[in-house]
């Protein structure tokens, strides 16, 4: 594809893929390969990953062909998924960085951007034009290569963070790529994206978790824990996310969550206030506007 | 049933209702009429409340034979259901007064209950024995007469928060309808009742609620609308509340309210604060402690 032919309808050529490294072949990264697979796209797939015995399993699941070294992938891969812990990015930029091929492309699953594309400007050094970041907004409380679904990004928004040194066609290719997965491609600022997501994921997580850790250092928990009913069921589901995971993600998104959590604290000492000097006109309008923005919201749409 | 008789056994002797009262016939109200008709134990229901249009929907549907005063209510009932938002209780108490013959008995389906029996003991004054405080933990985001179910408490709790002066036998009477009706009842002390609904429930709207005028208020709100997935979806679900129903709670449930407020409070500065201080041990202990709990979370298992 050439820059002369990209256009909206460019993004809709079938891409091809010779052999795909998957760097974590847990859900994330097992359901791009199944679903990249499934697309008919990729001919080959193989995986590296800190623990060898996810790697067997992930072949044993035909997820991926061949378990190799992260150096192996470098060399052997056109396209490179790295769907590990962000915390791992940076070290497995550096291993990648030496064996790269000019040509090969690097994309990611990582929940935050702006320290992912640090750790790659790190990493990668001179070859970051080779890295297109992006954000699959899809995932389940399940983990594992057991747990990878082709269908998992179907309908659901990946979104692509493209750096200044990125060549669109590039961008372009590694959009053809998600949207062959079924995936709806949305491009953002990494600030933005990072925002964005401490407000609509990140926040709900932190909140439902110290709101379990609240229930349980308080008086009858145990009578609580019995009595509560749906409501509290839907508001913490969130809060049984992987522990490790999460403290990777609010690490690794901290400037833009303690911006949420500021801002959030405000709207929370506000109605504080207006509970203690009883002022129901205030509590009731607050109330009717959450009520009518959530009732009126779609769903997701994209 | 003579209070020599009264053992664990009792409770399933079948109670018996020839006129039930139910005041402010609603979801809640509805629900109760047709339960208790479908248990087969009340011969005739009348319904009271302010507005016209609904009674007549709920002759309508059935749900009560006729429509009568909070006055006629008092005269004819042996049993009074007041399923009225709570900070009209005083008044409907105050109202029922003059009129209640000695055997009637009322309950209610209020979801606070220190104010509720303070508000009875202002409005019933030397008939206070007569009133036997409960609160049934089932609801819908459905409202009106249309949405009565006679099945809303099967399998639900009801929590029966007996006074001092109540006797014996009336709780036990209350306890065989609500039984009747499938639900499983609970004693608790009203104090105790306030603080158990103001963390399982009422908290979990007021965040949810302000969490949704945070995102309202916040930049690119229609961007983080359009993103947000699963997560979002279930932690804001009960925002959708009825406003008017929701200010009502608060305010009468505002000292349990402002306990738990400033409680939660510390464990949120708590973990800003580790967050802040890039202390990851701490986060990962308390993340591991709210997911292991929620994740052996039963459910509601009464």
């Amino acid at each position: 594809m050439s820059l002369a032919t990209v256009s909206e309808g460019a993004q809709h050529a079938q891409p091809r893929i010779r052999t795909l490294a998957v760097i974590g072949v847990g859900l994330i990264g097992g359901s791009f390969a199944a679903a990249c697979r499934k697309a008919g796209i990729v001919d080959r797939v193989i995986g590296a990953g800190r623990r060898p015995e996810t790697l067997s399993q992930a072949v044993a699941l035909g997820l991926i062909d061949e378990a190799v070294t992260l150096e192996a992938a470098a060399k052997q891969a056109d396209l490179i998924f790295i769907a590990a812990p962000v915390g791992a990015f940076e070290s497995i930029f550096t291993a990648l960085a030496p064996c790269l091929n000019a040509s090969t492309l690097i994309t990611d699953g990582g929940s935050t951007k702006q320290n992912v594309i640090e750790a790659a400007r790190r990493g990668l050094k001179e070859r970051i034009s080779q890295f297109v970041p992006a954000h699959p907004m899809a995932g389940s409380h399940e983990t594992g290569p057991q747990a990878a679904d082709a269908g998992l990004y179907a309908g659901r928004r990946v979104i692509l963070t493209p750096l200044a040194e990125n060549h669109e066609q590039d961008v372009l290719h590694i959009q053809a790529i998600w949207e062959s997965c079924g995936a709806r491609v949305v491009r953002l600022e990494p600030a933005q994206h990072d925002g964005m997501v401490a407000a609509v994921s990140h926040l709900p997580h932190w909140v439902a978790a110290l709101y379990m850790q609240h229930i349980l250092s308080s008086v009858d928990t145990t009578l609580k824990l019995q009595t509560a009913g749906t409501g509290f069921k839907d508001f913490t589901r969130v809060a049984q996310g992987s522990p490790e995971m999460w403290t990777d993600i609010f690490m690794a998104n901290r400037e833009a969550m303690l911006h949420e959590l500021k801002d959030f604290r405000q709207i929370l000492d506000r109605a504080e206030q207006a509970l203690e000097s009883g002022d129901e006109k205030w509590l009731t309008t607050m109330l009717e506007v959450a009520a009518k923005a959530r009732a009126e919201w779609p769903g997701t749409q994209w």
